[in-house]
């Protein structure tokens, strides 16, 4: 296996240079918080997943990069616990709330001014909740960008200066219904990948299934396995077509899988089913915080994610069928 | 007392034979976990709560049976706490998701599906729900059986082979308007015990009685004062009349006054005038959570009672005027 | 610094007779309970702000009143921590649920009641709330206000007897437009810290503004930066002239910046940086909470200034960059 070797040596090469060179240092920051959206502590992963999102939308991967640094650099400031900043924890929901704020407010120089606000305020709740949650051993994950991104959203709804007539988070157009050809349900499953980042693109979802595969294959298995799993339980509980094709209920099963099948959990059989009920329940979760969310216009986000997997993290806690992973070695 | 008598030696000899023989043990498991339905550890009290559902309505009857058998198993297979398992503690949640999905959706054999993963949840939630509050000495209640029929609910909502078309919760009609005869008055006590079956019948009413008072004389006791208090507070603040006669806010108060009365406190005057106010309150609560859930459609469930019943566990373990039962002692 | 002085020996005089007659000590219980609305544990200041509430309206003066003895009665009765209770901290959650239903609902006998009711679940929500957060050294703040006021509006929403036609929170006329000048910008700023006691009137504002004077140089300083800090956010976000004229995005943003400014944290330039941007944050999420708020026609209350106050002191447990004080030291 050359290619490993090849990749082995070149992360290596890279890691070194990270704690040689201060300005690759921030770069490998940065990269490994954009490789945490996926769950990834891996600098890699990270770059695939720019490349990925700035395939999708220019201007969104511009306000993610933005949400990004506000995040870390507010981590910086407030002199957070240096190793967690250097793994990135700092950083995904920083981009999240910034991919999110621009796929639905317009662009301007306020926005700017916006993203930066809430991507730093992303790392304020990202302390408080991991200072609650910390004693139960239960991971943050994306609460932050969830949480910060609904009162960013709708806080603009009531102010003027922020129109929210942005490009929006792709809506499901009524075109594309699902024919069950092998190609079409592939496009679908990518596309569930891609949602992750808030983006309705079979090539972007390619792009962050390959990032996550140079990091663990597990993960990659367990991404693929949470976005069929998610749109077979959305096609069996009669979701509309459309929505299942464009990956609606994919992303939320996508991440609850890698986050339950071996990340949080020691792989076995047992986690492995609890991995794909987990998915399969992110699914009709979706569709329940969409109809909890409809008057008020906000989407989901990724909080069906973060109620499924704190739910089996929590209760995996109190059995002895599932095996937790400390918490401190799932995040670096 | 040669009644007590029979009856004492007839509840000796089944827990003789249901730690004998492992299929009585079985059926013990599953009636208790009825029992607890009325806070009751008790598989006679269970016996005659199957009793009254099956009176009321044999679908949701039989529907209530598979969410207990689905619950229970969840808990065996996971492995979680033999001693809590026997308790029942894990089958009430069960039963009355079963019951209110059954009472709001089209009955069909995908209904039976998800009846058993709203079930099986139900555990999951008990469990994470047990860890988190575990520390607090805070009780569970049914706090799993109102997210998981909220979620279930909300999701049907969205997705097209679920129809929200079946028989509902029973709706208070026009017709009964509040008379102030005694009669009327006793009639609308027990339908507000049956709405904790989800049921409008004064003949499940008054099974469910008889069933707590084969348990415990003063959680009967409190059963009938909390309906009482809950139908005076709604009719004293202006309930429309026939919501009262039905029940809708008699069946929190039930269960706020038999848990603040004698159940987690140690029975004293002060705990008992904390019991009316808390089936008062309860009832108050019950109208305020209407009007909350009332564009997404969603019934209020047991939601007053778990959050009235917390607030007077918490309050009461910080002042020296309540003494608590320890949580152990409750539920065994 | 003669007036100082005499100020002084008005204080000592005031302490010594307060603990020597038992008549003069409830007052003083009762006093400093209105003090702590503006989180000041300070009886002069509770008398300006009894004086405040007095000019703009006789009705909900009373109404308040009548909240801080039964709060203030409930926690001496069920045996809540002398010390707590001498300090006022349970009154101010009292006095602002007074307040609040008295100027939603139409002021009758059957209010009353509801109001002490009300006051009284206030110290139940207290007790529990601090049983909760007590060990994450997070302050409760006006939160038992929040929910129990919340409860009661919803409540009497779905309740008859309860009308809902009181003067109601002081809506923003369209006739006040916000036109930049100095004077009508120092009125707003002071409408904004008479809507910490839901009044919207300028001398009612200088009177709590000289009430915390009298108590801390600090926390007035940092109760005229938040009012303007709060405006400002509302105004550049494009919020609603006659809305932030009349102080509506204000009151949260003064209380979070006093309680962040050296009261919660040893003020320091990072500790006042932050209170200045917990200011903002308020006034943003004052309007985002106004948007999901809405279906239900509740009003946001103090929500935002408790979620801020909360997000900073859990965040500044978590970090270096900030010093908390000890919450028994806060309150005392």
């Amino acid at each position: 296996m050359s290619q490993a070797t090849i990749l082995g040596r070149a992360a290596r090469g890279w890691t070194r240079a990270a704690s040689a060179t201060p300005m690759v240092g921030v770069v490998d920051v940065l990269l490994r918080g954009l490789g945490q959206v996926m769950l990834q502590n891996n600098p890699a992963t990270g770059l695939v997943l720019a490349a990925g999102v700035l395939v999708g939308d220019p201007l969104l991967a511009v306000a993610g990069l933005v949400g990004l640094g506000s995040s870390t650099l507010a981590a910086h400031l407030l002199g957070a616990e240096h190793g967690l900043i250097r793994d990135g924890q700092f950083g995904f929901n920083g981009v999240l709330v910034g991919i999110a704020l621009a796929a639905n407010l317009r662009p301007d120089s306020l926005l700017v001014l916006y993203v930066i606000a809430a991507g730093a305020s992303s790392t304020l709740v990202l302390l408080a909740l991991g200072h609650l949650l910390g004693r139960y051993q239960v991971p943050v994950l994306t609460a932050p960008f969830v949480l910060v991104t609904w009162a960013g959203l709708l806080a603009a709804d009531r102010l003027d200066h922020l129109d929210p007539d942005g490009p929006g988070v792709p809506a499901p157009s009524r075109a594309g219904t699902f024919e069950g050809s092998f190609a079409g349900s592939f496009e679908a499953l990518l596309r569930g990948i891609s949602q992750v980042v808030l983006q309705d693109s079979w090539a972007t979802g390619l792009l962050l299934l390959f990032g996550v595969l140079l990091s663990s294959r597990i993960s990659a298995l367990f991404a693929v396995v949470g976005s069929t799993v998610g749109a077979a339980t959305a096609l069996a509980l009669g979701g509309q077509d459309p929505s299942v094709v464009h990956g609606v209920f994919g992303f939320n099963a996508v991440l609850s899988a890698i986050a339950v099948g071996g990340l949080f959990f020691v792989l076995t059989w047992c986690s492995a089913l609890l991995a794909v009920l987990a998915a399969a329940g992110a699914a009709a979760l979706t569709a329940g915080m969409a109809a909890v969310l409809a008057p008020s216009g906000e989407p989901a986000l990724t909080a069906p994610f973060v109620l499924v997997t704190w739910l089996c993290v929590l209760a995996g806690r109190a059995v002895p069928a599932l095996r937790p992973v400390a918490l401190a070695d799932v995040i670096t």
